[in-house]
């Protein structure tokens, strides 16, 4: 199936969705399902999720509906996750230990293969097997494991700093914990999880501000 | 100023950077900017920010910009900071523990009042001087200390189960960390924190396909 190029980010942001949805039918040994049937499931409408699949190219048969397992496939695909990521995790504070417990991420190919921080008193301890590391020994580490991703979770003030040292040491893709926004050059990609703006949303939305 | 409603819930999700940004600003003791200065900072462009900050009043003075002061209180108050809000943490796994060790909320007017699992062998102990407590009291607790919002943090197989028990005890906001899509009654928020989407949205677009 020939991939369309220039997806929108909102089209983006909704395939992680849609491939949670697909895993789940196909752990039900779902075979087939209409656009009307996935839609009173993942709450798009049935148009949406023609149009959001359409960009993809030609998946569903009118009176058919789609094979799960072959757009389950494609979504994989598209989401990158018939590749292996190594990634590291800068900061072994709360979130940064957190994630580095969290073996979820490498069922599906994303593997941790190494932690950094600048407090001595770490340097040695594992969490998940994977020794935490003296930050000098970052730029080196990238080079030698080929790394791909770096999972930032070290405070504001020095989120910029560690950007700028994995960046210059071939990091493609930055996933982003620190409540700032990373300035990157073209060709890297960041992703952010702001919590702090994720709950002033809650809070915002609790207040009726809608 | 008046506050206008149905603001659309992209400008919400630009509020909370509109707040950080204009924190900095005011502890770098900046009185006024003006919306292209504040366009340089904040990645928005100036039309942009000038058509969001009218959606709650008159604001910018032509010649003059945004009083930061006025507009940081404003904002704050349109997302619910002028008020307490009594938090529980239910899941004690790595999520749970990193956002209870967490203080940074607690400042801004987000108290963890409790913290719940369904493992024995964590009751009693302390995170961040707030004692882990056996979930069966977790609708009592609700009720007597009029907790506002429910941090979901288990697994995704019990997270509805969950939901449904904290909205049957009156909480009104859920900001939620299980993979799942909750089904909430109207009248209730619920504010995903999706990691593995989050995560999938980065590989995707590392893979290249916008």
């Amino acid at each position: 199936m020939e991939k369309k190029k220039n997806i929108s980010m909102a089209v983006i942001k909704r395939l992680p969705k849609y491939q949670r949805y697909l895993r789940e039918l196909l752990d039900k040994d779902v075979d087939r399902i209409s656009s009307k049937e996935l839609s009173e499931k993942i709450g798009f409408t049935a148009s949406q999720i023609r149009q959001d699949l359409n960009c993809f190219g030609d998946f569903g048969q009118q009176g058919y509906g789609y094979n799960v397992e072959d757009l389950y496939k494609e979504i994989c695909n598209i989401l990158g996750l018939t590749k292996k990521y190594n990634t590291i995790i800068i900061g072994a504070g709360n979130i940064g230990q957190a994630i580095a417990n969290y073996t979820n991420f490498q069922k599906i190919n994303f593997d941790l293969v190494g932690i950094f921080d600048t407090n001595p008193k770490l340097y040695g301890l594992k969490i998940n097997d994977i020794e935490i590391n003296d930050i000098d020994f970052l730029g080196e580490f990238i080079k030698d494991k080929n790394v791909d991703i770096a999972i930032i979770c070290v405070p504001s003030r020095c989120a910029q700093e560690i950007c700028d040292i994995v960046v210059k040491n071939g990091i493609k893709g930055v996933w982003n914990f620190a409540p700032v926004d990373l300035l990157i050059p073209k060709g890297v990609i960041v992703e952010n999880v702001h919590l702090s703006d994720s709950l002033l949303t809650l809070s915002c939305l609790m207040n009726g501000s809608t």
